[in-house]
């Protein structure tokens, strides 16, 4: 898939993704705040949405296995012929959406009611992230100076979302870390497309592939997707922020009105719940 | 021992670590959920079998070394004569095994009634991962392309062994970690076994050490072995559950009866219980 | 901006922030330590510092954005023209700048009412720092060694310092690691004043860029420079001690006397008050 | 001092201090679990004994600086003559013992009675490893190759030293960080003197700065150390461990007299050490 299309697909993965991911993270944080209880509290709304999330992930990853290898030049199948390794590049992408597929079955034992040990659903995205770059830095090999450069800033967001993911699996529902997550794939989403506008151009005017200038201005677009990416999840966590307080709002203004009234008797759960909006 | 055997004699250790581990680790952690109660309350038996498991950690570390010196090209215990240096080689395998060794006094120390510091063996298998690791890296120095590539994929395994293991030392019984660790001990173990096929194969037919396409299927065939690993893990993980389920099930349902008969005047450890179960 | 001034300006502006540091921070411990309180005894005055430290950082950054490109011999926000690039180490400068803008922006929003995740303020200043470091770690290549080399120490610096901000987003309130990112930030401060004199001397002489004893000299002058770091820091934190108890004397003495009446009933305050004590 | 007595010299105060810590943390721990209690019911004997540790540290620290300074082929303080730089390898030792004396003056800090961060003393002797480390990196370049390896080997015990030394300042009292820490500080005490018999052999028969054979060797030979080492800390250990239940013992029998007296009304206390022993 060397072409315009074979980069944009995964991006627009990736994209949408994290796109999807900066709006859940800080709306399920809302709304445990709001119950100010524990996991427990959350509805089995939030549950249904993880298991379509790790459904659709196996789904893309099955769908993306099948169109590597039986589009019209993939190895239907094929690994080995008569003249050696039939299509390396189509079974490395196969492998990579194999792991995000892992990923997906582990998001759905997780929230199943299966005994699964805690944070198996971080581990196994961290593990899929690990594998996409470890593929990739063995990819890039052989590669004119930009092409190569251009691939091995795509790892700064893998590795760094590997490891960032994997930090999660022990530090479970913490809010920044969920968004860091969702701003590093929405990065990939946009890189993605970068590379492929970069090299297969829409206008056929190819980049010099040795030009220090070239890498020099790649490296500095790099960052600028970097806070695209950022305003991205900025403006979706302030619209989730806004959304939950106007028409989550006058739920709180009951709770509010209720706790004035049991004033003298309950002022422990007050306390607790000032403490709360004090720590927003 | 630079033959198939002689990969293939620690990948079957490995692997049946691993694989022991994959069961071990889940039994252990559901029968503490059963008792939901802390280490103390974990039967003789537990500890019996981490004392055997030392033990047989010694034992083995002690053949290992016995064999790499005795067998018939070995140095015999003889390091230095007058041509230079003897046979380092298995004198570095023997300094892996020894470590190994040390890893198992480790084990039994932990399990004994003497106060040792807590984590005391988790950290010495983490110096025994970090230690063979350290040897391989300066072994596989001054080889051809292909044998280079397969030894330093097999670092990934032992260096992340390693780290994940260290961090056992201070995140005591995280079941997640304790399955990550079993999954990366099956993976050493299956890729011996793939470094010996590939290097001494046993059809007699050489592979290309410099072909860029054998070292690119190698990468992959590196995932797919974990792939593997991961499958054996769930397997085994599942397995368990399925038959603690099955066999100790009758238990359960008495402990419930009991629950429902002390409703009124037991409700902390009900809510205790209920709350396990919805960590699962 | 290859002079001297272009490194003194950016130097000036660490090494203040530092300073700044070095004593807020040990302020604010002391503050809290007095009130032996959590988060929220902070007077608004805390409050507003940071508010009044965040909108600088923005300011400064658009001041630097600006000065960057409009400078006689700056791009002009043009970023490519017939000849290629226009003015990429400009351009970079302002990605820098930028990304410091975005670390003001989340302090400011980290002290506002709004309900930002925990610990955002750091993750930004810890991604600032990292997207700094990244990209002078392009920005050197094909350079002499010399001016290679004393580019790369102060990478030390700054990925040093954006490693610890990242545990401080996770640490919070952590006095150790505010002290530290402190003396990193004026390391960076002085270290870029080294840069500019080494490279552009003020007496004109220039330095042997290849020379060893100039590459030895310089790594080992990194170190002093830490050291009178670390005396600056350790000064300012004992002057605070010191002011604050001399002039917030008296107001520990009154808490003690009143301790003293209330003896007998109040054991329990005590206690932690003495602990608090110990602790010191 | 390129000489056996230069490297043996520094060895010899690694492995004391290695040696010494390797006795003083299980003792401190076995009577913190003599006293249950938390770090204040520490007796002022051991807050004494660390501001000796502290002291010596910047006495040896001075006296190690003076010597590099003053030695007959020393600098004698002239950092700059007209011939360039004076005696740069004397300025550099001289740094690295600069630091170490810092870390004396952070120990001394943090027993006394001053509000220092918690903390600060492991800070403080992580930065004397870590420059002692960044400053061999540098030293060893344009080196024959077994000298430039030897050297290398010695990174790995003090980069390894100064990350789980800054793991202590956060994990405060860790008895295994603790431990670990003193068998990596007789490992490189060990190896300094391994290094003086290679480079400067006492038989005077000079090594083989480029056989492969030789490199092989040493980087076992690192690990027979490190087998060493842990025997020494686990030999130390035992040792404290049967002295003090072998002289500390008749304390502990009329411990449990007086806490069988108040069996009925002190069952809680009872219940902690209980759960003490259990850990041990």
């Amino acid at each position: 898939m060397a072409n315009f299309k074979g980069h944009a697909l995964p991006g627009t993965f990736f994209f949408l993704f994290g796109f999807w991911w900066s709006m859940k993270y800080p709306l399920r944080h809302r709304w445990k705040k709001r119950q100010h209880g524990t996991r427990q509290s959350l509805p089995v709304f939030f549950n249904r949405i993880d298991l379509i999330e790790g459904s659709l992930k196996i789904f893309f990853a099955f769908v993306g296995i099948m169109a590597e290898q039986f589009v019209p030049d993939g190895p239907h199948a094929h690994l080995l012929n008569d003249e050696g390794w039939v299509k390396l590049m189509n079974w490395q992408h196969s492998t990579m959406y194999l792991f995000f597929g892992i990923s997906g079955i582990a998001d759905v034992l997780s929230v199943s009611s299966l005994s699964v040990p805690v944070g198996l659903d971080r581990l196994a995205l961290s593990l899929a992230l690990f594998i996409e770059g470890f593929l990739f830095y063995f990819h890039v090999h052989n590669r004119p100076a930009l092409d190569q450069h251009i691939h091995s800033l795509l790892l700064v967001a893998v590795f760094g979302g590997a490891a960032s993911t994997m930090l999660e699996a022990f530090l479970r529902d913490n809010n920044l870390l969920e968004v860091f997550r969702s701003s590093l794939a929405i990065l990939q989403g946009t890189w993605f497309y970068q590379i492929g506008i970069v090299l297969y151009p829409l206008n056929g005017k190819e980049w010099n592939q040795e030009d220090h200038g070239n890498i020099m201005f790649i490296t500095m677009c790099y960052c600028w997707h970097y806070a695209v990416a950022l305003l991205i999840v900025g403006v979706n966590y302030s619209s989730v922020w806004w959304f939950t307080n106007r028409y989550g709002g006058k739920q709180r203004t009951d709770l509010e009105i209720s706790l004035r009234k049991t004033n003298q008797s309950d002022s422990i759960s007050q306390k607790a719940l000032l403490q709360e909006s004090d720590e927003e």
